[in-house]
């Protein structure tokens, strides 16, 4: 399909690296696309990576610095002086530039930016870091096509050449007043066929168009761009002058991260880690919410032992604890996840006391079916009919009380504004471990005794 | 940001529905957005839906049929006759018109087909219908603009603005010899900064070009497409024939049903649901993983009864169950997450052992760090050295079990060509459960007897 980084390539490199066989090296990385680059920055040890960031032109490398890990492109920056910084920073589009530097200690952040020639550039960049990295400010680019209204077809076409030199995508071109305020928008589509170039803009633009308010949460951005399918939206702030624009590949990949921090709150992994981070960055990560099931498991054990005294009669429901938790974090795992995505798809509809009584049926039913044959199991094989109805209508009652605790969580985090996503894996488990093995033995001493 | 629908809107709706008022709804729906328009058709009941599709021009019903939900959008083509849905599908691009009518009973989806007018539009749907849903050739449109690298610039402008009647959106513009082989591309900028009308295309087209094969998988090309920061992506055939091409928003849609998809497997969930599914079609996804729980709870129930001798001595290990069956379901799950996520992102490097060895060593210092911590409780809260002993020696190595077995899955259905993300959830948390109480209950025997 296309480029294969191979081994030998990798070696080739390598060596010539090693040796300082520049212009082989040149030759080598011409015209190879910056992703490919990137890949090759990845595999080599890191002062080959340095040598390399170093030896090839700014416009391959920015690009390439751009397709990195975060964590690495930062320690690559690290490595460089801020002048050679401000060199690829240069290269990129604001937004990026903006990700590249943001995370730099503030005095190296202050030396690249003064080393940076283009004065626009630099205003443009200095602007951008003020906002939130989540905000739509964060994610937007200065770089757009901008015409006013009164502009004749011809005198736009040539602006536009211009203005197209620093783009380095033309989505939309947004047409403005004279005071910089976002009038609508003209496709160039439509710029193409219009025969005649003196016609006006004000003539042929679209006067409707969508744009997001600069202090607008990323997450809304990215709901309405795939909303309405669009590729580009712009940024205007409180008088609706425009500011910037956000393009659809910067939210794909927010999208991706969004989708990856679920998922990850999902399986109990706090901060954003990789299969190739350090086993102290896996540890960080992983240990809090170990810790939370160990504080469960704890509770459990002391809640059993409260129970010691059925412990002769009944040993068999001490069997049947460990089922009894499992079946209880299942469902409510089951449960949050669902209401979990429909809260980020934002089709979650009515009231929660209709979303509870539903989950409660869905759970009821689910519960029967479970208990009836873990009763025809447990009394066929232990052949202790009424240990058997305890265990099972036991069951019932935790599946229930399971879904309902699954499906309440995540809706009141939401209400209180906090991300919903933390309700499902470790923190659903841990909290229906711990009920449902109360609730069992309740249950259990009242049926048998 | 943007358009809002109302409860008021609705109800105005509805009534202007039941009194067929078709004047002032057609009014009401003028220039709203296709996306608006899918959410009051998914809003209103079935019959005002059907009406409205009916009513409205299918320019925007089309559309609007694209933002719906696979099943809703289903259940109103149903209700439509053939005639009906080929107007619909005459409007939809072939990409989108092929998703509408792939699952319609074959008859009835012949039927439609016969009633497009227009016969390349026929023939075009005809010919996605025969690709796999998940291909490239399953996701491309046979809409695009392509020009002959023998046309001059004002030749090429002239005959795209014939072919962008047809493109909703021009991205490349694809250059072909005279049998349709794909030589390169030409972007609308440099069409537009290339003064000489004259000049032939062969002359300033750009001969590299990213491509796929019509047979690749779609999640190969959403790799390709996000590695490149692809807008568009044309699609060939043996021969290297330009067949169609695949945007940018299908592939969004793609990675978010994927993310989804992993998100409901960690969860144990088998099949696409939503929060407003039935109650029915949310059990049967469920459910079967629920089985798994119960037949996996009963297993562990059976290896407890094994080890029932030492019950009166040690009552107390049997209160540890569900926090060893915890433990070993949460490090099995983070660990099958990062494996999952790290294979989905083709960033798991390096041989399966090593992969083991690190997690090994990873589970380890979890294990370890974790163990002492219990050890302290149950040692002072219980005054039971011993025991103490056995449950945090034991903890220890069902930790490291638990995060080689998480590890080890995903890695081998990977290998065996099944979707890994199936490790994670309901199956590894069942297995880790019954292993870790087994291995549990040996070690504490063997340290206490």
């Amino acid at each position: 399909m296309s480029f294969e980084i191979t081994d030998i390539l990798l070696e080739e490199i390598k060596v010539h690296v090693n040796n300082e066989q520049d212009a082989t090296l040149l030759e080598l990385f011409e015209d190879m696309h910056h992703a490919d680059v990137a890949e090759i920055l990845d595999e080599v040890n890191w002062d080959e990576a340095v040598y390399l960031v170093r030896l090839l032109d700014s416009e391959t490398t920015s690009e390439a610095l751009m397709e990195l890990d975060e964590d690495v492109r930062e320690r690559l920056l690290d490595s460089l002086t801020p002048k050679e910084i401000a060199e690829e920073v240069e290269e990129m589009d604001t937004d990026d530039a903006v990700d590249a530097i943001a995370n730099l200690d503030e005095e190296i952040q202050e030396a690249v930016i003064e080393q940076i020639e283009d004065e626009e550039h630099k205003a443009d960049i200095r602007e951008l870091l003020q906002y939130d990295e989540d905000s739509a400010g964060g994610l937007m680019a200065k770089e757009l096509i901008k015409v006013k209204e009164t502009w004749t077809v011809a005198g736009c076409v040539r602006e536009m050449r211009r203005q197209a030199e620093e783009v380095t995508r033309v989505h939309s071109i947004y047409v403005i007043s004279k005071e910089n305020v976002l009038l609508g928008r003209l496709s160039l589509k439509d710029l193409l066929t219009t025969s005649d170039t003196k016609t006006k803009i004000a003539e042929i633009y679209i006067p409707k168009v969508d744009s997001v308010h600069v202090d607008d949460d990323g997450e809304d951005v990215a709901k309405v761009m795939q909303k309405y399918d669009l590729e580009a939206i712009p940024v205007v702030d409180d008088e609706n002058k425009l500011l910037g624009r956000i393009t659809i590949d910067d939210i794909v990949d927010f999208i991706r991260d969004e989708a990856k921090e679920d998922y990850q709150l999902a399986a109990g992994i706090t901060q954003e880690v990789e299969a190739d981070d350090s086993i102290i960055q896996l540890t960080r990560a992983r240990l809090p919410w170990l810790f939370l099931g160990l504080i469960g498991g704890v509770g459990a054990a002391t809640i059993m032992g409260g129970f010691e005294d059925i412990l002769k009669e009944y040993a068999l429901l001490f069997f049947y604890t460990p089922l009894i938790a499992a079946m209880a974090g299942n469902v409510g795992v089951q449960s949050s996840a669902i209401i979990v995505q429909g809260l980020a798809n934002d089709d979650v509809k009515g009231s929660i006391s209709n979303r509870l009584l539903k989950e409660m049926l869905l759970a009821a039913l689910n519960g029967l079916i479970l208990g009836i044959v873990l009763f025809g199991f447990t009394a066929v094989w232990y052949g202790d009919f009424k240990a058997a109805m305890a265990i099972s209508i036991s069951l019932f009652v935790v599946i229930i009380m399971a879904g309902i605790i699954g499906t309440f969580i995540p809706l009141f985090l939401d209400k209180r504004g906090i991300d919903p996503a933390i309700a499902t894996g470790p923190f659903i488990t841990t909290s229906n471990d711990i009920f449902g093995i109360l609730i069992y033995f309740w249950i259990a001493k009242l049926i048998l005794f």
